[in-house]
């Protein structure tokens, strides 16, 4: 291994443990919710200004690096990796919110058992899970295969949504709870999507194939 | 002007291309909200597909150049051209999803007035088109004006949610219609983040300063 492919390693390494961080972030901010736990609610902030500053370490090594990069391919790996960063700190945004609108939620009696978001939930950090699996065992097919499941969450947030509406109106009080409900149910929607990102960019880097916008859950010709 | 900075301002033109198209399609979808014009909201969706095309184009484009860009700060603006597409491709998708929920709206009779909703929009385009501008203009001071901006669209967002929940209180049975305009006003608000974004981005370039994060309205010490 060459001292740059151990610098790319070094940049690697933070980007895993930015995506473990996010992960947790996210599965912390829903425990939050299901066990009504403030003091966990509030930890999930401190956990995003940590992504966050990862983040920034994330882009100043790769900017070093980028200047220095002898190959296209070593390039390409920088460059994702800037981009992978991007969407965990998203992640991490979102499980923010999620946080927040526990603690919200949490003044109030329960709306209704939160079995359907938790199981978006375990859904979304299995796609990041395995995303950032991929991209450690550099391997674009396993990439693919996560592209699809984006839809079954797209599906339940839907269900969700709907269901909610409904709830509100039988019970027009409830509607700020709900309205809540219905945020962190898209924001596990958009974990998803940063998870769907972060696999299409791996199949970017190992097969230079751009498959975003292409309905790109089909495999390479 | 060397050969290589030639490249950078064709890269930067197709950038400003991708800036006017996504300004135009926020616009358009606002105007077929508040027209309830169908026609109209169907042409963000081409729009929004141009936009994630001319995402694709700058970004290979990008890695081409990186490949070979001699100096850091060309690096750097480079990065800053692939980060700015990002943010724009976003504004694209969110620009759908106005336009989307406009043509729900529109098979229903109006539920509001849109004033406070159609500030929202020209306050979210004039902060993307000042970023813009500060970056053909290599401005980074111009850029750190539109950062707080970012605020008056998270209150006027806020103030929407409010009154949208009040009204679904006062009429449940217009409970999905409310929501449809709780998405707009929060698309909006996305939008003017990724100004934000957009501006935080100018300001590294031209300080080399990484203000994410960082309450970044204030001056450079």
């Amino acid at each position: 291994m060459t001292h740059f492919d151990a610098s790319i390693e070094s940049l690697n390494e933070k980007l895993l443990l930015m995506a473990s961080r996010a992960e947790t972030a996210v599965t912390r901010a829903m425990k939050a919710l299901v066990d009504r736990d403030e003091d966990l609610a509030r930890s999930v902030a401190v956990d995003d200004d940590l992504i966050d500053q990862l983040e920034k370490d994330v882009d100043e090594q790769a900017v070093v690096l980028l200047s220095r990069a002898p190959l296209a391919s070593q390039l390409r790996s920088i460059l994702v990796a800037i981009k992978i960063a991007g969407d965990l700190e998203r992640v991490g945004d979102e499980a923010t919110t999620i946080a927040r609108r526990a603690c919200d939620l949490n003044a109030e009696p329960p709306i209704r058992p939160y079995g359907d978001l938790v199981r978006m939930s375990t859904l979304a950090a299995s796609m990041l899970g395995a995303s950032l699996k991929a991209f450690t065992e550099r391997d674009p097919a396993q990439a693919r295969t996560i592209i699809p499941r984006d839809r079954e969450v797209d599906q339940l947030n839907k269900q969700m949504v709907r269901e909610l509406l409904d709830q509100i109106a039988r019970a027009p009080g409830r509607a700020p709870g709900c309205l809540n409900l219905i945020t962190i149910s898209k924001s596990l929607e958009r974990v998803a999507d940063h998870a769907k990102n972060i696999a299409e960019d791996i199949v970017y880097l190992y097969e230079g194939r751009d498959i975003r916008h292409a309905g790109g859950s089909k495999p390479a010709a």
